[in-house]
């Protein structure tokens, strides 16, 4: 260890050299003007997992490619999965970057440039510990798969296909996932659930044009009248979601999870001047932490309806639309959800209207037993790298490929995150703080070393 | 009145050419590229005001010009005040149009053009029997007095200032107004009510921006969710309005309204088939006629919030706003039922959003009891001229001048249409039937005898 913690050392300014290459690739999926430079980007990738020794190649699906590359040491030690993304955002608004967003620049301390944090400067930390391990000691204490994809910013479309098609090739014990943050400034995480999710629209269609509201109005079913009523039937004056059966299969948080999130320093008064929100509003009986991580929610992401210009118009609207996600919690089961939401809503649309339920993509929740001996491994990596232990949170978002790797791989995925929720992530003047990335090797190269001793 | 009914016979088709005329003025009040068109056609009106015989002026107003003439015979006779608009609407989309709006053109015993009913064929019957009166016999059996405002598709934004500062000038025992239909194909009506109309916005405000609806759904309260609870309280699932006191000082329609309604010629199956609605739906009691003329409603117009294009997007919305107007009946307060809309709605607004109400002008309900001597007047005048008595009717929209004839000059008035529904009024291919013109001048012509008649 101590041959791979010199290397490190010694190579900490050309592993920044080689992320500002990697940064410099304008890797946009979303934009299909950039698509040549998603194939120079899985290049770099590929060229960086055999600098680190594996063996990798390029694997080309109906989207962006993904770069496979493995090392297997000895099929008898621990096998890791690292999944991360080389794509990013798109960089818009770009006026509102400080410096251009693919020409990185430190400043305070701090890596600018997209993708510096999400995901390419953590998906990095850990080829470069691989790096460092196999050139010090010419091999590795467990055997990696890396499954880096180009497509994560625009919903991982042929990911899944992948993993079905690779279950054998992919076979691990675990996944490691750095694409999330530390729970503060100074204070490291172990992420160890997540929510899942569900989206839905609803629409519904009245009359077949709008309509002059004082010849008709109040002879016929107003569209946007029944949608109000019935999305405003979702959830209950007291924050508690109104769909019958809705909480049926939730997984409640144990004491001890309860008491550990009491525990973490969180201010709500700074919590709510951040967001701009006059007052916390919830499901009465639980914390607002608890809220976000750990209690299933029905949000309306949007709805429109009829006139939306300036001063009134007086229509009847032909149509009303309402676009719904649940955030799911363990024990829910996402078809179900979405079952018993489009039952719940059809059943109040009134006579005359036409009901339209349409269904996205969505994803279960997902949680890791905490005292699990994979977590007790992470946590002493982190320690040893961040110089204090993580403390164990969950998400209230959803990250789909966790819970692929749990349905298609059957495995579960340590979420460690070496950025910041202050990272600007998916906003100009994304960074990464140089020392997280420093500090993120650091805890990559601990972290082989404490799987390999997981006894399984 | 022979010599004035021969007039019109003889001048039948100078009436024709004279409105054609009139209907080539392009005068839409909505596009100021149309200011100068908007004063040749005020100069038109005046001319043909004159050549009735009367004396006339244009007044400017801080918009479009008003032209007012009047004729008083002796001051012991009836003072009638008809009103009437030579704006019209814009005749976009234009490429609907069979022939070009503003060429007007015969087809099918229909005059096609923009204005032809709405309102410069209707204005223009009275003109024209006013001359033959006057040109026959020399004088007229009432005093008139002509207001003719080129705003009327705007919102008629200056009418009410001129309205107050002329109220002597204007004082009258009767207004009328020919800018409604007849009920049905050969079935003439006089318009005995109307709805009045409030409008509001609402609009609640949560998070400064758009919130990732994982890491903080649940936590505060969602302007979308808050609005369509508080919307989709406005109205019960039996119809009625919920806003408490909204029904106190409905007059309510009498038994032998009820019957007259029922007695019309009615196919709730073709109300349905035209507008394409599956089904009727309304307050709980009524029928559909009732429902549109005589019952109060509240009804959402428009709905807007977070997210509208395609698949989801998983955010708590900023913002959500509503506009909403209610139709008043006859005893309801504009200002009572406003006051107590935004108090219910407020009073619903959960805590961490903030509220904002804003209110749009508005007018009361208006109705003119049918069995006054000014009514009996009116509908024995168009029995003569349409070979059929009148049925009495109301309308379910609102005309703000009627309410505010009522309000600031004390006089009701009588609403006698002779287009018709179909008429395409403010669509592509806007017609008048040449028979409803010229029965239209006939009836006109009788009015003014029958009106002479009244003892007040």
């Amino acid at each position: 260890m101590e041959a791979v913690l010199k290397s490190l050392h010694d190579n900490q300014q050309l592993a920044m050299d080689q992320l500002f290459e990697f940064l410099r690739i304008p890797s946009v999926s979303a934009d299909s003007a950039f698509k040549p430079q998603m194939q120079v980007c899985a290049e770099f990738v590929q060229k960086a997992m055999v600098a680190a020794g594996l063996q990798a190649e390029i694997i080309s699906t109906k989207g962006h490619p993904i770069v496979y590359g493995e090392r297997i040491e000895d099929p008898s030690l621990p096998t890791v999965l690292v999944y991360g993304h080389y794509d990013v955002q798109p960089p818009d608004p770009l006026n509102l970057w400080t410096t251009p967003a693919f020409e990185p620049q430190i400043r305070d301390g701090k890596i600018f440039a997209r993708g510096a944090t999400d995901d390419k400067g953590q998906v990095f930390t850990h080829l470069k510990a691989i790096e460092a391990w196999v050139t010090s000691t010419g091999k590795l204490p467990v055997n990696v798969k890396f499954l880096i994809e180009g497509e994560e910013e625009v919903g991982s479309d042929n990911l899944d296909c992948f993993l079905e098609s690779s279950k054998e090739r992919l076979k691990a014990d675990v996944a490691v996932i750095s694409d999330t943050s530390q729970y503060g400034d100074g204070i490291p995480a172990i992420t160890y659930g997540l929510r899942g999710i569900v989206a839905a629209e609803v629409k519904l269609t009245g009359p077949k044009k709008d309509l002059h509201s004082g010849i008709y109005g109040g002879s016929i079913a107003n569209p946007a009248n029944a949608l109000a009523r019935i999305c405003g039937s979702l959830v209950g004056a007291d924050g508690k979601v109104q769909i019958p059966g809705f909480y049926d299969d939730v997984l409640e948080l144990s004491a001890k999870e309860r008491e550990q999130f009491a525990e973490l320093p969180f201010s709500e008064d700074s919590f709510l001047a951040e967001i701009g929100s006059g007052a916390a509003f919830g499901e009465a009986g639980f914390s607002t932490l608890e809220r976000r991580w750990a209690r299933p929610t029905c949000d309306i992401n949007g709805m429109f309806s009829g006139y939306t210009g300036e001063g009134p118009k007086t229509i009847v609207p032909s149509t009303a639309t309402a676009k719904i996600t649940c955030r799911l919690v363990p024990g829910q089961q996402p078809e179900k959800i979405l079952s018993s939401l489009e039952t719940f809503v059809e059943s109040q649309c009134p006579a005359g209207l036409k009901f339209k339920f349409t269904s996205f993509h969505g994803c279960s929740a997902f949680v890791f037993d905490p005292n699990s001996v994979w977590i007790t491994a992470a946590s002493a990596a982190v320690e040893s790298a961040f110089g204090k232990p993580p403390v164990f949170i969950r998400e209230g978002g959803s990250i789909p490929v966790v819970s692929s790797f749990q349905q298609i791989l059957g495995i579960d995925t340590l979420l460690l995150g070496w950025g910041r929720n202050t990272d600007n992530l998916h906003s100009p003047d994304e960074h990464i703080h140089v020392a997280d990335f420093h500090n993120g090797i650091l805890a990559s190269a601990h972290l082989w070393q404490k799987l390999s001793e997981v006894s399984r």
